[in-house]
């Protein structure tokens, strides 16, 4: 990510609301993924999206706080910012997290401990025979049609981290994914080209 | 949930660790839920979750610290208490959330907040045409199948929260789920008796 000042923040209070969320959700996927993989990239991304995070609170308590015009309003606008104070909270424990992978010093029993949850987290090679290849993640929508949240694509040496929906697939990615153990088996089944058709099409 | 010396604690520490991941990820759907459908009871219960997991927190330390043998371990065990502390932070936040809906002072920009995420959280009803009726939750696997996660049944005048594999779905069930718009339109159809297959079956 660029320097913050070159940084594009969204201008209107939904949005910055609406970017914080998705932010700390991706956040809190990618140092689970960094943590498993021991991948310090990713690591060193939560951190960078841990200050984006911490830029659009500020403009969201900026613009939350001038918008109160009486003692009603200024209620209620305290619980906008007492939701930013919570997303941040989140933002910082993904980061707590990202920074053990960067200090290096991870139990074993750590891993076991993101594979056994309910929500996992799982590597995904797409081979050049899948059906996947080609598709945008708009045309393929893997949260619906396989249970799986993709927060980022390994593409031979570079990452892409929070892919949008125009990313197209390509053989040889490696789709970081979260989801159920059942759902990451599905997706990986197709992702071999084992599997033909996926979701209900 | 029963007083805290009546609940039964996980005895190993992998378990305690993973019950500790899922119950703090719940706690954050519980949350997002009681706020959007203003629900004290379901904020009541992600509070009642909050102790639970602050009991298992103290066991994962406890049980942690005692298996240390030598400084590389000592080093290395740091790490679990670092990830034991994350979720912690992670179950305060949600925490705080559900303080927001006892308190009732939410601003109504913190609904369409939840509703314009990329994950979302939504009410399906089910009606009794629906093939969702009779089954459980392990056969439906609604994750894999529909990309819907289940963090609350609403049955009648009751609450099922965290419903776990066995659970039965009934006619006029509602089901609080989360994930993506087009995932929970989708199961809206299933649950509607419209669409009389699922998934991959």
């Amino acid at each position: 990510m660029e320097e913050w000042d070159e940084v594009e923040v969204p201008d209107n209070v939904k949005e910055i609301f609406v970017e914080m969320k998705n932010t700390a959700e991706l956040m809190v996927d990618l140092a689970y993924s960094a943590v498993l993989f021991r991948e310090k990239e990713m690591a060193e991304e939560v951190l960078e999206l841990e200050e984006y995070l911490d830029l659009l609170n500020y403009n969201l308590m900026v613009r939350a706080v001038l918008s109160a015009r009486n003692l009603r309003d200024a209620e209620r606008i305290t619980s906008i910012l007492q939701m930013g104070r919570s997303i941040d909270e989140i933002s910082n424990a993904a980061a707590d997290l990202a920074k053990m992978v960067i200090e290096e010093k991870l139990h074993p029993l750590i891993n076991e401990v993101i594979l056994e949850s309910e929500e996992t987290i799982g590597k995904v090679e797409v081979s050049p025979e899948s059906i996947l290849v080609g598709k945008t993640l708009k045309e393929l929508d893997l949260a619906t049609n396989t249970g799986v949240w993709v927060a980022a694509i390994r593409r031979g040496r570079r990452w892409i981290f929070d892919p949008d929906e125009d990313t197209k697939i390509m053989p040889g990615d490696i789709i970081i994914g979260r989801g159920t153990r059942t759902a990451l088996e599905y997706l990986k089944e197709i992702a071999k080209g084992i599997l033909k058709v996926m979701g209900n099409g």
